[in-house]
């Protein structure tokens, strides 16, 4: 009998997940039914808006429930196979993450073709972050060439893409990041000024100096101080992507917004909300430009990988302290 | 010699106007020059977009000039006339308002058909206002059958609008205003749900129970609790037209913005600033829907009037105390 380990949600974190909030077990894996594979994961992903469905709360997918595992995006290998459109070897996309190996229906696997990368850039450039980026620039914040953009955690899994496609668009960009070691790689990809936010008091005098003519475009990950300084320093008519705001997924209060949203009317700014999985209908244009600017070498990437299953609660609460560069992902084979 | 009383900006507001920050002053008025016109004011308008112009920063109009009088819409009568293009008694639309009487180049002065419609019409339901509103409601929020509209100062020159355009579109409307003759009048208008938000404690749940399926709409004029009702109660994908937000324009401390900013993330929410200026385009179809409208019994408006040009200081401080209902005037002549 194969035995999988998984990390199941222990309890619903209050504030900062802790260790204490996730326990790991084993399960015995039976052989796959008709119909269905099973499947080895060699990586896993820990992204952020996980946070949010570990809240008991309605939202636009549903919460995690206590005592099961947790689910979020992997790449694995098929070990076996009920089902003749999938055999050994194959690499697959599943969102049955946070486990070492499962069996699931056929139809619930997304075959890769690896396109000549590493298995776990699906999970990256090549997968959900990268189409995050491509569609909340390119199509909610409408990016295009003389663009000034302004992208938060840019160092991070989204961001890192999103600071390479608007300068392969022409657009000019600002980059905040936490820390020198993020500060020296936004640097490396091309990104026009890069701002240690920690090492900065005054992050709208900061981005106004970067961008003396204001931004057009914000893309937004972080809240809070950020998008107060982004509004400030936006351009009439500035288009801005919300993607996220990680500086407040842990509170525990709620967190005033910024002072100055009177500043939409004047400045005629628009603000907009996405949900990657909305815009499944831009995959193939994503998916042909992506392999493109990479094998062009106008896109790179960095990723930060923790070892076995047992690192996945310390790998998922990395992404909240900014210890990751990169993609947050962990290695299980 | 002709004499004209104006209004002047003698301070700079600090927090709420008083009448200590404006005088009166009379001036003489030559006879016009070649090309010119003079003109008697019949009514001027008073808006809060005003307050704006009253402090000395940049924006999307110069500020207002201590020792000067303040400009803003004003519907007159040509007195005089040194232009072929105006003739004795015809009515025109300018931004020489706060004053009784004026020369101007007649290539400044909009010459108006009145339809007839009263004449300070023109500076509420036929001028900017009514515009302000359908540009607001149809093309920046998009509104259509079906939607439930969530309308902010809905007794207001603008909102009064915005909620009876919304019902021709099909819309369910629902309007807050403050105090029970105000609640009454949004009722007669056919505004489905009227909120008195002065006796509502938990606008969200007054909102909420209006609307249990949520909004799809929200016409922003206050701002404040008002807004954070409307993110609670939005449905995914729901349209925010930001027209003001009057509740801040007399703010001296920065108010702090919303606590559930993020929900437009997950709500994959569009809020949109929008000043009608930039719509100008849209004028003849707003002139002639409008005509329509009021033609046809589909749009009918209130307004608060007081008298003599001394009167204006005192109107101006009525926007912002919520004493108007419907369009605020002053009347000159």
């Amino acid at each position: 009998m194969t035995k999988s380990k998984e990390v199941r949600l222990k309890a619903r974190p209050v504030g900062m997940p802790t260790a204490a909030d996730f326990e790991i077990a084993t399960v015995d894996l039976a052989a796959p039914g008709p119909g269905e594979a099973q499947v080895r994961n060699l990586y896993m992903s820990v992204d952020p808006y996980m946070r949010g469905r570990m809240y008991d709360r309605e939202s636009y997918v549903p919460p995690f429930q206590i005592g099961k595992a947790l689910e979020g995006g992997a790449i694995g290998e098929v070990v076996t196979s009920n089902d003749p459109s999938l055999k050994p070897g194959d690499l697959v996309n599943s969102m049955w993450g946070w486990r070492e190996a499962f069996n699931a229906p056929a139809a619930g696997l997304q075959k890769i073709d690896p396109m000549g990368l590493p298995p776990q850039a699906f999970l990256g450039v090549a997968g959900m972050p990268g189409m995050t980026a491509y569609v909340g620039l390119l199509k909610v914040a409408g990016c295009k060439a003389g663009d000034t953009v302004f992208v938060s955690a840019a160092a991070g899994a989204v961001g890192q893409i999103v600071c390479q496609i608007a300068k392969i668009k022409g657009a000019t960009v600002i980059g905040t990041a936490g820390g020198a070691d993020k500060v020296a790689y936004l640097k490396s990809i091309g990104v026009d000024h890069a701002i240690d936010y920690r090492a900065t008091k005054d992050l709208t005098a900061a981005l106004m100096e970067a961008a003396p003519k204001g931004i057009d475009v914000y893309f937004e990950n972080v809240g809070g101080d950020h998008l107060e300084a982004a509004i400030n320093a936006a351009r009439p008519f500035a288009r801005f992507a919300f993607c996220g705001m990680i500086s407040q997924y842990n509170d525990t209060d709620p967190t005033p917004g910024p002072s100055n949203l009177i500043q939409i009317v004047g400045k005629r700014l628009r603000f907009e909300g996405f949900i990657v999985s909305d815009h499944f209908a831009e995959m193939p244009a994503f998916i042909s430009d992506m392999a493109g600017w990479i094998k062009e070498g106008k896109i790179t990437w960095r990723e930060t990988i923790d070892d076995g299953v047992e690192a996945a609660p310390g790998a998922f609460m990395k992404l909240f302290k900014g210890e990751n560069v990169g993609k947050m992902l962990v290695k299980l084979s």
